[in-house]
């Protein structure tokens, strides 16, 4: 057994850049797509899709608020039905440019502001679902790992979808299995040593240090890795490598 | 024989109406629905799917130039892999929402200032030809109806894809079968059973009579009928009328 | 002493259409005209003040979220300097289409989600009036009157900022002040009668009869009218009758 | 006499970045400033004026159409009063922003597709004027240096707007005055020194050598640089001391 690799990609707009794709897409395995709303234009979308399929990527539909100039990242009171029809625009935009590069779309992780709704909101997190059981069940969910998988997982049976759980390799947990702040002391991981070892960790054992020293039972089948600067390259072809050697 | 009824609708965006989608739609035989670009959002795409599903209207896309505020009627040059990219987009989005409402975009009929540069551009009309080629090509593409029908089949031939053209039952032509301009006196006809002669005469004898009075030959398969107004309304019965009646 | 009538103009966008600009203009005395963001394109805002030039209306900015699709009605979770950019672009804008109409903006208020989320979080209210303070401390901040009028404006008056507070004619109130939340029933009374009783009552006492059937004392400056339809039309006729007659 | 260095900013929008604005903005004259149409959100603006008043940079409206995805470089059919309105929109939004740091708008530079066709098309040219003859004479309008300046100013002078031509000081010129396009070989100067001659020319004796070797008189206030990479930001430099040195 082996964790994937799933980044955030495809997110420019227009001749705006963001990310260092090419460099990226060689090292991953599953590919978050942009999909209009927050970022990623028609034209964006194809040449995205065509860098995972040349690289054997999965390509998951990565759906957000019709926010550009927020990023997605701003909190929007949507209804569900709004969430679920702008889930399905968004998937279906996507899977068709995937459609005419012999394609498809894998699964579904929702973006920024929509992701931490999901996590907190069930009105939410069921229109996400719903959506996915109206167009295709073989489409998995993807959600953050934590302490409250089996809660998810229950709810997401009722719709028929499977979720995939994702973690962070840069990121400390609580003992409860929630990610520390970002405001808080600790919270994010630099040591690429460090980083490798937990992730190791998490394959072999399904287990991780707190930040408070415990130790804490994780069940992931992907680990979140970020694609915007040198670092984060580093850092992904370290856990590349250890993936290759398992 | 009997020629189709093809009407624009799902023209709101957010809570702006358009058109007068719910008395029409039981006497139409195709709809075409915006895509997001000069209007419909993801929620009122969905509405309009089921409302055509409703009265039996097949579906087609209709997509346009990414502007909303000039409801796509305002020619943008985009390039021609820029008009591939976001004619795919636009049929995904659609084609996913129909397929939860169990149906399917049937047929593609390009938006406002995008048809009219369809028309008269090559390089345009190749570029949305190419975007049905690569997505799906028992999905054809409606243009206008004029005295050059075989030139752009014969283009449409090299991407595999059928043509439907439409009429506009309403609309004076030259001799030469093009539309007489907006801008020209006696351009748009009012006269309810004048209309309906017309259509009878296009029905049967594939004839219209010229501006000039000259018996002008016209092969249609649809009559692009108005959705926005009562005169318009009384028009589409009178015709839906005369197709029942055949 | 008269109460003024503010409403919500300038609501279409292109080609849409929103409200009875053209009927209402002549009886009311504030227009809120939208700026753009959830509502009002530059055309149509130059069309409204030209409007509200004619019929000697004083102009308020109507500053909102960007959110077209959703009307500016769904709450956006924006950091203060964001609010404080976004309101000032709005203003500016109009100001300038009103300067070219040998006019000016007069005030400002705020629209659908950010009104509400002024009203309940002082971070936002603080943001709004910092943007005023900064541009023109002439222009009066409209919010909804309540029992708290005196928090609202021991605030405001360390931005240098006047209020203008509004009462809703047609809705009922609280003993402390509130509205009774529409999903309550009898939130919103439909007598024309009964809506001239209470905006007499208002102007006369500054009192109003709580739904509870107490008398409320509420200190208003406007009283704010809705403009869709023609049952609100009467309203503001008799209103304006009201008014005139004082 | 020397010639002012004006450069195209604050075009990122939301979180994407464009162009080296913090190292630029202390070798320049003049600011173009992005007003939310093509580029530059409210906050963007906001970071851009501080920016630009910090250096003592003279700050320009660079309005545009309505067309983020294609970063206003796509031609749009707008009519004259359509384009009349944004540029007003733009320019007042622009305004306000400046004027709450303590500074103005002081001229303006349509953007991108916007430009291209006022130089060709006088009904855009004439609809910028009158937008800017509405709102303030004193405002410049620019425009690109050529051997038809006083054909431009003429009509500029019907509605009383100054005019500032711009040359380029990386671009070859025809010996009638105008660019050689981009798809030509040799348009495009790329030696430093060169470039800096060229303006020497250009500000000692109004004088430029022409792609074919000729001797071209050439009237023009300001030289355009380019901000989006580290050779530009040399050319930049250079020139920045050149004009100290005069």
């Amino acid at each position: 057994m082996r964790l994937q690799l799933n980044c955030d990609m495809g997110e420019g707009f227009g001749i705006y850049q963001m990310g260092l794709d090419e460099h990226i897409m060689p090292y991953i395995d599953m590919a978050n797509l942009a999909c209009g709303f927050h970022a990623g234009d028609p034209l964006t979308m194809s040449k995205s899709v065509a860098l995972a399929v040349q690289h054997g990527v999965a390509i998951g539909a990565h759906p957000a608020y019709p926010d550009l100039v927020g990023f997605g990242r701003r909190d929007m009171q949507c209804s569900a039905e709004e969430i679920e029809a702008m889930i399905l625009y968004q998937i279906g935009a996507l899977d068709t440019i995937c459609q005419v590069h012999d394609t498809k779309v894998h699964y579904v992780k929702p973006h920024g502001a929509l992701y931490n709704t999901m996590m907190r909101d069930e009105i939410t997190f069921k229109a996400i679902l719903k959506a996915i059981q109206k167009y295709d069940t073989s489409l998995k969910l993807m959600i953050l790992a934590s302490g409250k998988n089996p809660y998810y997982q229950s709810i997401a049976d009722d719709f028929g979808v499977s979720l995939l759980f994702e973690a962070f390799a840069d990121r400390a947990y609580t003992k409860e299995g929630s990610l520390v702040p970002r405001s808080s002391e600790g919270a994010v991981l630099h040591d690429v040593e460090e980083i490798v070892e937990r992730v190791k960790s998490l394959t072999a054992s399904k287990t991780l240090k707190s930040i408070e020293g415990e130790i804490l039972h994780l069940n992931a089948d992907t680990i979140c890795v970020h694609g915007d600067n040198k670092e984060a390259l580093s850092i992904i072809k370290a856990l590349h490598g250890l993936n290759h050697a398992l």
